[in-house]
């Protein structure tokens, strides 16, 4: 689709400083884009590039406005305005509806006529799928379970029975929604499953990595809620319940029975232990083990710095001794102590 | 199905204190259960909801028996009575049988009548499901694997070839067991594959999470003994042993060649190295990084604890010269026992 | 297939200290090889076994070679040898062509005919699947996408479109390439999606192991050098730039935008911040954190030791008083030189 700069600076939420008639079609890279394409400038780092950009229009602060050669969008968050662009320019996707010849659909499954089930699909008794909706190729969908409005699910995507999806969710391949979760009781020495009643609900507008699993409740459902981002490989318990707009980066775990605050983010391979609190806005670093609540918003953290090994070596052995080591610079303290009085004495 | 508390209470093994001509039908949650309802008590956290609750009749321990307002089924292990309740009221379950029309299934394959061999699922030669089997939605069978009666996979699941899988297992959608172990053999820069010549042997009453990865051995086979429970998103290296009921929770990871024992627990996140030994009845932590063999039982742990990242920024700092630290507090220790002797002649 | 020893130490490299006219077929491991089958010693750990081996021949070094009681291959490394000598015992793999009657595949698609499609594959428009190639039941092939000659596609793997893998490669079951990077840009509270318009490029002879994830570029390409090795249950985030013949193994993960250099070693359960850069013939220790770049070669590591629940309890406690107990022996140090100076004068 082509604008205008005039037009989709202001469709975009940009100011333009700039030929306000130049037509754009496109988006590439700062130090790729030619005629005809916008850019945008994430952030220093790629600071160098700009001097050089042959873009059509670059999108950025206006603290970088001086170094910019060419047409720029100034505003304060370049990424959204950039996503804004993305889409104003895409036009209308073209979307698919209907039943694939080769999927299988149950005769008590409702899938709206403008909706899409893709080949190999299996669609079982008492599913609903809602206007607009897209399931990739291979997907699996359990008995009663409903995706909302305009929700895609890429390829191989496997959601159990009765399991909620809400609108405009986007769920990546091989991710598994509403898996049992891992609940069992002792019998002596072995393990008895404890069956896993309750379902999964999902708001709207989440998006789910790929090979992301969440398990459905014990009794009680998990809940996701509205606005949630999850990345790939990350692992969900069950009935944990996320709130809403909280994103969590690839390979986080969170063990069952937790709660997470709205608005949070979560460090990539991130754990988080099972039945504990997380308040709103709480910011866990990458790979950190949160075993306890934190009932305050902030940012958190635990884990050691990388270091050449053989440092690590020595360091790592003196922290089995850390205890003995506080002890023993107690006690220096203490004999120090007794020296300074035997000295005033 | 409808059974009186005098018939549950001794189907499942607890004592009942209450009206034994009570009917119930099914379970909720403690504090959603009305009329015809059984419910458990699964620990003091949920303690307060116990005088409200409505359910005809609650799983607890003696010690919560008398802030309970209704019948009672008083036992040892609530959850596993749970467990059992469950069962008892679910009645039996319908099973599915026979081979879909959209499968495929080699003419070399063998599926027990009673077996189910859901859509698009594919069965190489020589495969042989057993009586009472499940096969979900999509899943893999390669050619001359087993797989035992009464296991049930659900959708997507792959099975490499020749693996084998006890009776009564049940393996969560996409699961892949018998992948190739990574065996590298260094040939100048490069990497060179060694072989993957081993299987997978799975024993009997074993549960595989979501999306966890199994590979099978070198040479030997990769062994999981019976009752072994793997929750989501771990995975197993090549020739691995995991001894009998052993469980490990979400997002472990157990590298090549390592033996664990009988009746160990490992946390969510773990790792535990290659080439080691896990003695039985070992427990390890969350995130733990086991990186060496354990030989006595008992609990283990490694890592740090969750702090705010300012406090945390400082302290892994110091981390780093920890060795340094130990140091100088023994050259302190070595002055200040100069300094007594210097007092003390 | 049957060789001479003769014939295979030729083949494979190695010297021949024994029978020359013996015949091999197969192999075996060092405490289960018989007659015809030939072994190998891989370490001082399978050394007690050497000396009661059955085999028909052991692959070893030569400090080994002493103790081996029947005809040895002598080499620098008996691992590679032995992946040569499966090789040349293996004979032609029998090769699968043709496009399975139950796979879906576009008109628009170009599938050599000595190429593979299984049960249930879908095939997208526009895609190019090379000579030899095979693509394992159930996968998906976006479109666009391109499969070099002889690339193995295991089962239920997804490709999605405009995605490039090179040839020989081999991608375990359940293995998801291609994927939307997780890029979210702020509005208010809500996350909105950037938009992912970068692909996914990988070289000749990569390995991907099983359920491992790997994201497209934001803007520019994720690039996968040719001879990278991934095992399973890996994620790799958008813009990642992976150099030739790197190793990770299995539960690693790569944050976006991070370049990590050729010949490096990523230990288990590692992750690696994004936006960093890490060296050439770099080696990360299993379950570290690497929030730095790292630009020398050597090795690294992070995280502590394990050690029993009891120790670690009191340890981890103090780490979180860490900065304040060097505080506390920096002030030690300066009263004991303020007494010694005391003395002195």
């Amino acid at each position: 689709m082509e604008l205008r700069l005039s037009e989709l600076s202001e469709r975009v939420g940009a100011k333009l400083d700039g030929d306000a008639g130049t037509v754009v079609h496109g988006v590439a890279p700062l130090d790729r884009a030619g005629p005809g394409e916008v850019t945008y400038l994430a952030g220093p780092r790629h600071r160098r590039s700009l001097p050089e950009t042959n873009a059509a229009a670059v999108i950025l602060t206006e603290s970088f406005r001086p170094e910019c050669p060419v047409a720029a969008l100034v505003c304060e968050n370049p990424e959204l305005v950039f996503a804004r662009v993305v889409e104003a320019l895409a036009g209308e996707r073209q979307k698919r509806a209907g039943i694939h010849a080769t999927a299988w659909v149950d005769d008590g499954a409702e899938v709206h006529p403008s909706a899409y089930v893709g080949p190999h699909c299996t669609v079982e008794c008492g599913v609903h799928v809602g206007a607009g909706a897209e399931i990739g190729s291979g997907s699996f969908l359990g008995a009663e379970c409903r995706i909302g409005e305009d929700t895609v699910l890429m390829a191989r995507v496997s959601v159990y029975p009765g399991v909620t999806l809400g609108r405009r969710c986007l769920v990546h391949a091989g991710a598994v929604l509403g898996s049992d979760g891992f609940g069992l009781a002792r019998d002596g020495d072995r393990w008895i499953k404890i069956p896993q009643l309750g379902s999964l609900s999902i708001g709207d507008d989440v998006e789910i990595g790929a090979n992301t699993t969440i398990d459905r409740g014990a009794m009680d459902d998990t809940i996701v809620e509205e606005g949630v981002k999850l990345d790939n490989q990350i692992q969900i318990g069950h009935n944990v319940f996320i709130g809403a707009n909280t994103a969590i980066a690839g390979c986080a775990g969170v063990a069952g029975s937790t709660r997470i605050g709205r608005g949070c983010t979560i460090g990539g391979g991130a754990c988080v232990a099972g039945h504990i609190e997380i308040a709103d806005a709480v910011h866990v670093g990458g790979m950190a083990g949160v075993s306890k609540s934190l009932h305050e918003p902030g940012a958190y953290a635990s884990g050691t710095l990388v270091e050449p090994l053989v440092n690590w070596r020595r360091n790592s052995a003196r922290f089995r001794h850390l205890d003995e080591l506080a002890r023993r610079v107690r006690k220096l303290e203490a004999r120090l102590d007794e020296l300074d009085d035997d000295e005033g004495s």
